[in-house]
C-alpha cells in the first residue's frame, strides 16, 4: 500500500462522498495518472454527481461520468432509488438492509475494470469498508478478492483492485483525509447523506449518523493530541 | 448435471443462438420454472432478438429482454457492436479476437444473477464452451468458478451457474440438442452468425465455420449409428 507507482493509471469510483473523495485524494498521490468514475444509476439526488464533479476539479483529475442506469432498472423495489419505499434506519437482524442494491459494486467495478482495460491502467480503487459494511455483503474483503480473480479471469489482463479503507472506521478515515491534508473540503464539500444533504447533511439518516460520530471521534483525538 | 431439481428455478442466459437454445431445452428438462433472458447491447443483427423470442414461445417458456446497452458504451471499438470495425476471421497469435467484448459474459451473468435474486432462482445457465472459446477468457471454466463465487459473496446467496456445454464440441452441442429432441428447431430457427444470417447463416464468419464443421461431423456420425 505504501509503494510508490510511477507510471502506473489507476481509475477510483468516486462518488463525491467522504469515504470515495479520500480515496482519490490517496490515489492522487500514489499513481502517475487518476481518472475518477462517478456513475450515474438512478440516484435519488443529482448533487451527488454535481458535488463530485466539483471535487474532481478541485482536486485536478479528470471526471468521467458512466451511465448504470441499468442497475436500477433491474432493482427497482430498493430505498435508494425508489423515492416511495423509507430506508432502514439501521440494519435488520436478519439479510441486508432494504437500501442494498443486489450487485451494485460489483457492476461498479466491472465496469471501472472495463474502462481500465481500455485506458491501460491496470489498478481500481474503492472506499468500501468492512468495518462500516452496514450488512452489505458487497463490501466485504471477501467479496473484493473474489471480484479481483473475477476480472483477472474475464480480461486476462492482472488487475489490482485497492481497497484502502477496508480496515478503517470513520475516524481513522477522517483521519486519513486530515493526513492527505483534504480534511476541510472533505467535511464541507462532500454528500454522503442518504438524503442528498452536502457536508454533514440531514444529521438523522444512517450514512450521517455514522459520518458524524466518526467526526466527533476523530476531533477528541485530534484535540488531545494538540492539547 | 443429471440429478433432479423439483422446485428450483433456473435463468437462461439466452441468445437465440445454437448453444443457448440448447441450453434453454436442457434446462427446461431439468428445471420447475425457467426464465430465457436475452440481453440488447448494440449487436449489429436485431434479428438475433426476434429469433430468440420466437424460439421461447415455441418453448412455452417466458422471455426477457434486460437493456444491456452500457456494455457497447464501455467499449464502442469493437466489431461485434461496431460496424465500421473489420471483424478477425480467426483468433489472432497474440490476445483475443477484436469480436471480444471487454466483461461481456461477466455483465450478462452478473445481471442474470440479480435477476435471480428477485426471482428467487438459484440456478444460472450459460452456454459458454472452453472447448471452443475463440480466444474469449471469458468463456473459460476459472472465470466462470470464479464469477459463480463472486456472485455469492456479492449477494450473500449460494448461485449455482451451470455450463452443460463447457467441455463439448459443436458437434457434441448438436448431438445434445438432437437428444433433447430439438435438432431440427435449432438447425432451423437460430441464429449464431455474426451477419445476422438464421439457419445455416452467411457461412463464412468464424461462427458460421464452427457451427457447419460441427453440423457436419454430427451428421456423419449420426448417418454412421443408423445405417
Amino acid at each position: 500500500m505504501t509503494q510508490t507507482n510511477c507510471g502506473t493509471s489507476a481509475v477510483v469510483l468516486f462518488s463525491g462522498g467522504q469515504d470515495s473523495t479520500t480515496c482519490l485524494f490517496w490515489a492522487k498521490e500514489r499513481y502517475a495518472k487518476v481518472y475518477a468514475l462517478c456513475f450515474r444509476y438512478g440516484q435519488k439526488h443529482a448533487t451527488e454527481i454535481e458535488a463530485a464533479g466539483k471535487i474532481a476539479k478541485m482536486a485536478g483529475i479528470k471526471f468521467h461520468i458512466l451511465d448504470a442506469s441499468f442497475i436500477s432498472s433491474l432493482s427497482s423495489c430498493n430505498a435508494l432509488v425508489n423515492s416511495s419505499i423509507v430506508m432502514d434506519e439501521s440494519k435488520p437482524e436478519q439479510g441486508p438492509p432494504n437500501t442494498f442494491v443486489p450487485g451494485r459494486n460489483m457492476f461498479f467495478i466491472g465496469m471501472a475494470a472495463v474502462f481500465a482495460f481500455h485506458h491501460d491502467a491496470d489498478v481500481i480503487v474503492t472506499g468500501v469498508s468492512q468495518t462500516d459494511f452496514s450488512g452489505y455483503p458487497d463490501c466485504r474483503e471477501p467479496f473484493i478478492l473474489s471480484m479481483n480473480e473475477t476480472l483477472n479471469e474475464a480480461m486476462d489482463r492482472q488487475f489490482r483492485i485497492e481497497t484502502p479503507l477496508m480496515y478503517l472506521d470513520k475516524a481513522q478515515t477522517w483521519a486519513l483525509a486530515d493526513s492527505l491534508g483534504v480534511f476541510d473540503l472533505v467535511r464541507t464539500e462532500t454528500v454522503t447523506c442518504y438524503n442528498g444533504v452536502k457536508g454533514s447533511g440531514c444529521g438523522h439518516c444512517p450514512a450521517c449518523l455514522l459520518r458524524n460520530r466518526g467526526l466527533k471521534t476523530y476531533l477528541k483525538q485530534r484535540d488531545v493530541k494538540t492539547e
